[in-house]
């Protein structure tokens, strides 16, 4: 694992199966990446961004998207007082009428992961919540760019 | 970028920030892996699988999480010039600014999977993106609740 | 509303909230009102201008801000109805939880200016709803830079 | 300036000219008020909320409506900038691509009125941006519903 040191940038060797190898070259040119290396370096950051939200009292970013019928009963409601529950952690919620019926709604938050959780799964297990999900990011403090 | 084979196997180098190859370090350590082409291969592979999703063109709503230092050359200007060019899916985008350096920016969109698809890979490959995730869920329409 | 003449003058009598009325008072004091009707007054002649401006079928984009309290009952349900109705007008909702009771919701609208001026007036009449405003800009295209 | 009280609400009669009383009533119908005490509440607060925005170190809450020409050199990254340097003050920010050139941004902010004054001041006089203005309302706190 020899690495050189450029311009605050290491460069280092790995080692993978040769069609493996071909895949990701495959994979980076079609997602738009320059090089394998930018490729790989956002992959690292991803993974970076997963393991750390195991860490319950660690501090994160991101989203939670919820669908659901505003004719259901209560369901507005419901997801409104939990939100003013933790009106701290909540940053900001993004609302858009997808038809008539249905709408998406995706709330900015940060704050300890273990707590952004708990409020993702009282949120999508209301009554009324068609599909919800938690995207986990970092606050970017310590997320090399 | 020379590659040394040896068993099916390639060897190639990468450059990434050296603090995010400490990172890399740590957290492949910390998963018990044996070294660091092991953990990178096992990332490649877990992209792989996300990266040959289908998506089809299927309507569908969702919302792309990006997480960037705005005081990267050009980055914002990047990822609005890419947003514009397809205003017809992208319905807002929420931006929450984390610290005085890092932006969370949560796009709502709406429209074919596959093309979703390829403008959240646009956006997360972009120079200066930290961390980038397509979050799918439905428009509504044909999921009963 | 029994209604009586004097010196073209009309007296009516109407019913608010009690801490409103205090506020009303010391508001029209500082202000230099000799009498509470004079500073109802002016603000009836105010909103009759604000009222009577021409709204026609150029389009527009701005925005409608509501306070409300989300706690007041249905007042939320309500808005929710509303926006639906003209969900092809209201693009999108920013919502704001800014304490354990009070919202602050912003919704970005693009349209024809007098529907616009019509949705915001029923938002904003919709009872529960502290406070709301109109804020019209343009969609840009016909504004120099 | 008799008042009777009850139930939390106080009645009072005022006196104001015939015709302007006539106004009012077709204003309150226009607006879709189920009668004129609540029209009259509401344009009592609606000035409340601006006689409060004079004095500085009260806490408001409001919007920031931006918009501009995003190919416009710099006036992006400018806001952000801006946005940054505030951003315990400033919520989030909703932006919408009007077209292929326009946005509108919408910030949601809050904290003390001058400051806020002159951050809106700053962001609509920055170059590129055609068409800015403050909007403000209550934190809700000190208005009565």
């Amino acid at each position: 694992m020899k690495t050189v040191r450029q311009e605050g940038a290491v460069r280092f060797s790995i080692s993978v199966p040769a069609s493996l190898a071909k895949q990701l070259d495959r994979m980076a040119t079609e997602k738009g990446y320059d090089n394998r290396s930018l490729a790989v370096a956002d992959m690292v950051r991803a993974h970076l961004v997963e393991h750390h939200q195991q860490f319950g009292d660690k501090e994160i970013a991101g989203t939670i998207t919820l669908l659901y019928d505003h004719h259901k009963q209560h369901v507005q409601a419901a997801l409104t007082d939990i939100q003013h529950d933790h009106h701290e952690v909540i940053i900001a919620a993004l609302h858009v009428h997808l038809d008539h019926d249905n709408c998406m709604e995706v709330l900015a938050v940060r704050g300890k992961a273990a707590l952004i959780k708990r409020i993702a799964d009282e949120l999508i297990a209301a009554k009324g919540v068609k599909h919800g999900k938690l995207t986990v990011t970092s606050t970017g403090k310590d997320l090399a760019s």
